[in-house]
């Protein structure tokens, strides 16, 4: 199978240089910008893709919904298989490429948008032919959690801790869709599309580690927990889906707090398979190619798609999710919870853990004190 | 697809109950012992399956060798799908069960032999096809994690906790195969297959935990360690294949650490996804029937083999692979090691710490001692 590559970056080049060890597939052209086909296999228009009959398939790694979606359809049309690593694609226009993609019988798969390295989407779709995923979830964003392991391992503030994410390139220059749980909440809405044949578009929550402080760190791991950045899919009995992420301290012995670096730990919950839980690189130039290449192989054995035929968009609902929360605030603004347990104050900020509140309470209030100018910083508490 | 189910114990009645919930899979007959025919969908003789052309695939899930390799042979000649939860059957006569189905045309599948309801060995396959598979191993037996666990955090003595396991069910009324290491060679000879093509059949080493004593836990714990058996397979650069099962003694932050229960950690590294780890139930009714059904869609899907079509019998070898060992044995003996540390001396039993000595050295030398008499416990020491 002749194999087109959009893209020729970090991941890019992975996939190409996998592309020409591989056993059964063919490295075909590579989608570069206009002026920078200084090579023979480069090309800098679509059209030399998705009009070249000997290319069988699309492996797109450009990042972006435009044009990787205006790319996508015209070589799904063109009658090639798609595979993508690009998370904010799948997690905007999944729904129509996987319809597109039907249509045409073709295959579209994107293993490498969710969990690097860790070949999570491609099981739980697996898991969920046979079993009823329950939930969905774990540590999805590598760079966060690199970031976090620092601030806590080493004692870094967070603009440090920052600073080695990018000079390692574990970050990118603009590196705010990781930081603020933007990245993990596209992965968490493709992990309940593959599970549940719906792609949430709207009511999801999403907090990142921004607020985080080196006196924050300090504070709660002097309480024995540990800080990692987790999204949560869930589907209720009555079928409303909840999918949101934010910071939450787990214990010492837990095992996400095990996962280090730049890792993930992405895990989903079947009725009979019971927890299932992957840990392995999040992202990089080999891990994410290895997962394109799965894919692609994948296609030669049959594999045709990860979302249900009849997956729709639709809406999260986040009212039912409960936690206990360890919140920073403002003194002046501790009366927004009355009920919370006051573990430190200094005068001028609290220390408090909430009872148990609802996931959007939590995430509306740390909203509306942040509108009127307060610093504030939470963290769901992982009962025991 | 119709699938007959070989075994009605704890895993068969789980595979049929999922098999009549499953979309696109369909329950057939079950094959029974004479005399147990109490419902109309058993029956106690193989040709009632093999010479029903209605059935499309056989699941076995009876365990041992025989008859399940004769019963396994006949469904595959009379052109049915054949897939296994039977880890002792796969690492006996998996490669003339490869070979056979290959021949017939049909798909051979054993996703549930390893891992339990950890999807392993199917990723391991996948991986296979487009990474070169550096390693592979991890916590494989759910009944002696168990047992490490309730040794490790209750202080139960080696009796009390294979009772307590024996109470819930994760072991057996003889769990001979379970503490003494060969269920989780047997596991880690079919990972060697799945990544490499070659079943070894002589060469493996296995030390389980059934000379562990709660005053070695007492030691090691205060030495802040923590023990797991742990089953390690490994292609050297010249294609040799180390393959052996033996305790470790992890730290305290490891992952396997986090490991509790009757849970499994199987893992892989790949020279381009890197290190991947799955974390799940190893054994139960449920897990298991889950791996089994995963299969049975696979194959509906167009999985044909885990195993290379060319995969051989051959032979591990385990010179080259080396560990610091703490040891456990009597004072006499201790110049058996001359260049250890001694970290303990009772008078009579000495503990000691081993420079770094052959896989094959250790469990030789344990081998002689336990032959002469002498009771030994030794732990493979995981370096920092």
């Amino acid at each position: 199978m002749k194999v087109a590559v959009l893209g020729y970056g970090t991941v890019g080049v992975g996939v190409y240089e996998m592309l020409k060890a591989a056993k059964g597939l063919e490295a075909g052209p590579v989608l570069v910008r206009p002026g920078k086909e200084n090579e023979a296999f480069k090309v800098s228009s679509i059209e030399k893709i998705t009009e070249d009959p000997s290319v069988d398939a699309v492996a797109e790694v450009m990042g972006g919904v435009e044009p990787a979606f205006t790319y996508a359809m015209a070589a799904i049309r063109a009658g090639k298989h798609f595979v993508t690593s690009n998370k904010a694609l799948v997690a905007a226009k999944g729904v129509e490429l996987n319809r597109a993609a039907k249509e045409a019988g073709v295959s579209f798969l994107f293993s490498a948008a969710c969990g690097g390295g860790v070949p999570f989407l491609h099981n739980l779709a697996r898991a969920a032919q046979t079993d009823e995923i329950l939930s969905v979830g774990g540590i999805l964003n590598g760079t966060t959690n690199f970031m976090l392991d620092q601030m806590q391992s080493t004692g870094k503030d967070y603009a440090a801790a920052l600073k080695e994410a990018q000079e390692l390139g574990y970050a990118e220059a603009d590196p705010t869709a990781d930081v603020t749980g933007l990245d993990a909440l596209r992965k968490i809405m493709l992990a309940c599309a593959v599970a549940w044949g719906v792609l949430p578009q709207d009511g999801l929550l999403n907090e990142g580690i921004d607020s985080l402080s080196a006196a924050d760190v300090k504070d709660f791991m002097a309480r024995g927990r540990v800080c990692r950045l987790v999204a949560s899919g869930q589907r209720a009995a009555d079928g409303r889906i909840s999918a949101y992420v934010e910071p939450v301290l787990v214990r010492a012995g837990d095992a996400e707090s095990a996962v280090l670096k730049n890792y993930n730990m992405a895990r989903y919950e079947g009725k009979n398979a019971g927890p299932i839980a992957m840990i392995g690189q999040g992202a990089g130039r080999y891990p994410t190619a290895s997962a394109v290449l799965r894919d692609l192989s994948g296609i030669c054995a049959g594999e045709a798609a990860m979302f249900p035929a009849d997956c729709v968009d639709g809406s999260a609902d986040n009212s039912a999710a409960k936690h206990a929360y360890y919140v920073r605030l403002p003194k002046a603004c501790g009366d927004l919870f009355p009920a919370a347990e006051i573990l430190a104050d200094n005068g001028e900020e609290l220390r408090i853990l909430t009872e148990e509140i609802s996931v959007q309470k939590m995430h509306e209030s740390a909203a509306a004190l942040r509108k009127a100018g307060h610093a504030v910083f939470f963290a769901a508490v992982r009962e025991a």
